[in-house]
C-alpha cells in the first residue's frame, strides 16, 4: 500500500485501465487548474479492495474510488462517476467536459456508457478468456476479442472525420475520450495483435498518447511499466492468474 | 415492425430489459405529466437493428434508441443516457430523478453505471452461457452466474434499511431504480433458480413490479409474455439461438 500525503481529493487505484481514467483526468485538473490530489495504491494480491473500510467507500469493492476531502468527504464509486463528479465540481470552465443542461452534455453521456456498458465490460472479459482463465476456452476468446473489435469498429466510424469522440466539429478532447483511451489503448493484453483495420482510431491513441498529464496519470499508482515481450507477457499474466479466483477481481482492470 | 402513430417521442425498441428501461420511464412520464410517445417495434431475427436507417439514429446497432421530435430530432442512444435525457428535458419536478447540480445526482450515477457496466453486461452473458452459446461450457456459465450474483448481493446491501436505490432517507422511487430493475426481475432466465438470499431486493422488485406504469412499459412494443413452463423457455430460448450469431445480438437483452 504506497501513498502520499493527504491533499484534497484522495484516489484509491490500481495501475488498470479504470484506474487510468480518473489518475488522468485528475493530471490534466491539476495542470489546468493547480487541482490537488493524492492516492493510495491499493493491493489485489492482498485482497484490499474487499476490506470492510474500502467497501465503506465503494460497496462494490472495485477500484477506482475517491473521498473529496474539499466537499464534506463525498465518496464517489465507479470511474465514469468520478470523470462526471470531478468535471461537475472542478472543470469550471468546461475545458474538457460539458454543461448538463447542453445537449452535448446527453451526447458524451451516450458515449460514456456506450464505453462503460461495452467497451470495459467486454474487453475485459477478452482479458480474462485470453489471459487468465484456467482453463483454455476458445469458445471464449474468440467471442470476446470478436466483441472488442466490434466495438471498436464503431468508434473507427466515430472518429472519421474527427480528432475526439464528443463536441461540436471535430470534437473536443475530454472526458469522453478519457473514459475509454486506458482500454482501447491496451488491446494487446486482450490478444489483439493489430488495429490496423482502424486507423483513425490509431491516430486517436496517439493523439492523446501525447499528452505529459496522460503520461502522468499512467504512472499513478506505480510507474507504468506494460510487459515488452512474450514472455515478460506471461509472466506478468501469471502473477495476476495467482490472486484471479472465480472471476471475481479481474473484471475492474 | 409494429408502430403506433408518430407522436412527440418515436422509441425504437425490442421487449428486453435494456428495452424496457426506456419504455417504462416513459410510461411513468406519461402518466405524470402527460407525455406522449409512440415506438416501433424491431426485429432481430430480421437484424433490422443493423439496417442503415438505424444505424444513422444509434451507431452501435442496439437497441433501446429514441428521436426526439420535440427537440429538433435530437438522437439518444444507450439505455442509460435515455433515461437522463428524458428525466432531464421531461422530468421539469424531478419526482423520478435528481437535478445535475446535487450531490444527489451524483449518487444516482454511480449506481447507474454500477449497473449499466455490471448487472447488465454480466447478467447478458449468463444468459448466454446458460440459453444461446451453442456449446455447453460449464465454466462460462458458473462465472457469470457467481458474478450476477456478487452484483445482487451489493444490491441487497445497498437495499437494506432503503425501499430505493438513491435519493436521501428510504430513498426515492427512481431512474436508478428503473435502470437495473428489468434486469434483476429476470434473473431465472440466467439460470439463477432462486433469490431467497436476498429478502430486502426481493420485496424491491415487487415494490416496483405494483405500479401500473412499470405494467404499460413491459407491454412495449409487444404484450409481455414471459415463458411458463421449462418446456416453454426451452422453445424461447431455441427461437432466439436461431438468430444469435457470433454473439452479437444477445448482449443487448
Amino acid at each position: 500500500m504506497s501513498s502520499q500525503s493527504s491533499k484534497s481529493i484522495q484516489l484509491y487505484t490500481v495501475g488498470t485501465p479504470n484506474g487510468h481514467k480518473a489518475s488522468i483526468f485528475l493530471e490534466e485538473l491539476k495542470a489546468a487548474y493547480g487541482l490537488e490530489y493524492s492516492f493510495q495504491g491499493l493491493s489485489f494480491a492482498k485482497n484490499e479492495q474487499k476490506e470492510p473500510w474500502f467497501l465503506e467507500i465503494n460497496p462494490n469493492g472495485r477500484i477506482p474510488a475517491i473521498v473529496d476531502h474539499n466537499r464534506n468527504d463525498f465518496k464517489v464509486f465507479e470511474s465514469a462517476a468520478i470523470l462526471l463528479y470531478l468535471a461537475q465540481h472542478y472543470d469550471k470552465e468546461r475545458k474538457f467536459s460539458f454543461d448538463p443542461s447542453s445537449d452535448e452534455y446527453n451526447e458524451a453521456l451516450q458515449w460514456i456508457f456506450f464505453a462503460h456498458g461495452g467497451v470495459g465490460p467486454m474487453q475485459g472479459q477478452a482479458n480474462h478468456f485470453y489471459r487468465y482463465a484456467p482453463q483454455q476456452i476458445p469458445y471464449g476468446v474468440k467471442r470476446y476479442q470478436d466483441e472488442t473489435k466490434r466495438l471498436y469498429s464503431v468508434l473507427e466510424s466515430r472518429l472519421t472525420g474527427r480528432d475526439y469522440l464528443a463536441g461540436p466539429g471535430k470534437g473536443k478532447y475530454s472526458i469522453v475520450d478519457i473514459n475509454v483511451w486506458p482500454w482501447v489503448k491496451g488491446y494487446s493484453w486482450a490478444g489483439i495483435e493489430s488495429i490496423d483495420e482502424f486507423p483513425n482510431l490509431e491516430k486517436w491513441i496517439k493523439r492523446i498518447q501525447d499528452r505529459p498529464q496522460v503520461a502522468a496519470g499512467l504512472n499513478v499508482p506505480t510507474p507504468f511499466n506494460p510487459p515488452k515481450t512474450k514472455e515478460e507477457e506471461q509472466e506478468a499474466a501469471t502473477a495476476a492468474r495467482a490472486w484471479i479466483v472465480g472471476g471475481d477481481k479481474d473484471k475492474k482492470e
